[in-house]
């Protein structure tokens, strides 16, 4: 195990989404901090606005150390309460302008842990997930194939438990909503070895990456009109809801002391809440909660 | 002790400001639910929109049983754990148009418990509080000022106990900022007995709703623009921090299977989030941040 390897792969891996993004929106505001934890450890928050078609969002990279591994990080392993750690990751969200332009999210994280008894532990977490406001069933499918060749080609099955998982994570019970059409999502990970998982890692961002901008380039000028804008800003108001609600990464964040601002560039530029909205019968609005909202295995689906 | 009195002044209550609302700003639009719940109770809930004055708001009514009383309730009594309950309540949040206008919200609570060795508890709990986007030091003294008299007339040091667990209770840690100007705000309570108790509650939302229409109506026609209104939508979004971070209310609705669109009728019509914003010096929006986010003893300065 090399931590110091993952801290110059996660930055890489910063570096080059960023300049993905730029070439693809030139015009987005950058702002860029770097900061350090009083308690240990820093990061790197790159925030971006007012794009020409990113309206908001963030690649964000950060590496804590602390005494205490805050409770949404045990993970039922009760041998980890008290633990010393170093906690890496590299956090992303996009909330695009244009409502048919899905709002996504990936992260991969890595956690090294001593217990008192000095036992050295390590391993890997992260995934991507897709948020559609107005959704394609063509670029839904796109999305979960790409993320089961990855998978397969590190391991059968893997695909089919991250999926399912990636479900079960990204579920609003409040409202009996999943957040979108899922992705991936994984912890405790530790593959055949250290760089085997490190690897993996590595690959779930690039993937999301081509995945993301490939949907990302082929929607992004497709009209729309304030109604449509009208609905995305209330859907995100769910994202909000899940983010400050039931995300165990925005929580482990705000437990451990970590940077709010960095923490909280999830949050969508504007968010609206219209009381006991639905959504009128046969529309289009109605598909998404009818239709993609509820865990479907997307790549049995006929087209 | 009387639930059944309760459950009728409560809804009394409801009615009373339902009122004085739609005399206040007759436009408003109201929607109206009554609302049952499987596991047992219901409620009444009146939200509100739209209206010349007021952008989003609600008056809400519950009375729920269960079986399991929900961990928030508990109060660190751990004698309560599995105990069977009765939680009434009522719960109102206002959302002015206007920047000038503070958003206030108020509470009173009655629980009752049956503990597993058949011991029958029972307590109130409320409070309100005030959050100024643009503060007016002469309203924030007033609006202490009818707090304390209301407190005095029950019992002497009943205003600054309660003043205190305001300040401590709308706190956002991870912003190290309160969530407005504070109030009052009250768990456990019992005075002399369940009529002085109850009578306490009935006189708090008296003086929320007499203190707060004072100040919505005296600053309700102030002129504002855009960046005004910029400023309330971005504030607004730590509103949203607090109530789904930090808020026991809203946690306890959630938990208990309560129904989401009455629980999270608390939330802004429009949130807005923006990287690092910080405001200008000596801005007006700086003034809020250094003389009001913090505890002080409004009662205590002079104008």
């Amino acid at each position: 195990m090399n931590a110091s390897e993952v801290h110059s792969d996660f930055l890489d891996i910063q570096e080059n989404i960023i300049a993905e993004l730029k070439k693809l929106d030139p015009l987005v505001i950058e702002n860029s901090d770097e900061w350090q934890r009083k308690e240990g450890g820093g990061g790197k928050t790159c925030a971006f606005e007012q794009g020409s078609f990113l309206e908001k969002g963030g690649i964000n990279f950060s590496d804590v150390t602390g005494e205490n591994l805050p409770p949404t990080a045990l993970n039922n392993r009760p041998e980890l309460t008290g633990a010393s750690f170093r906690a890496m990751g590299i956090s992303i969200v996009f909330h695009p302008n244009n409502p048919h332009v899905p709002t996504s999210h990936a992260n991969v994280r890595f956690f090294n842990a001593k217990t008192q008894n000095e036992k050295n532990i390590w391993w890997f977490g992260g995934g991507f997930d897709l948020t559609p406001y107005y959704p394609i069933l063509e670029d839904v499918i796109f999305w979960h194939q790409q993320a089961k060749e990855l998978c397969d080609s590190f391991k059968e099955g893997l695909y089919s438990k991250f999926k399912k998982n990636c479900d079960e994570y990204f579920y609003l019970s409040h409202r009996d909503e999943t957040r979108g059409v899922g992705g991936i999502f994984f912890d405790d990970l530790i593959l055949k070895d250290f760089s085997t998982s490190l690897d993996f890692c590595k690959k779930v961002m690039q993937t999301f990456t081509k995945s993301y901008f490939n949907i990302f380039m082929k929607r992004k000028e497709l009209s729309f009109g304030e109604n449509e804008k009208k609905f995305q800003n209330y859907r995100r108001g769910r994202y909000v809801e899940f983010n400050l609600v039931h995300d165990r990464g925005t929580h482990f964040g705000l437990q451990s002391g970590g940077r709010t601002e960095s923490i909280l560039m999830s949050m969508p530029p504007t968010a609206n809440w219209t009381y006991d909205w639905v959504p009128q019968d046969d529309s289009k609005e109605e598909e998404l909660y009818k239709n993609f909202l509820q865990p479907r295995n997307w790549l049995e689906i006929k087209e």
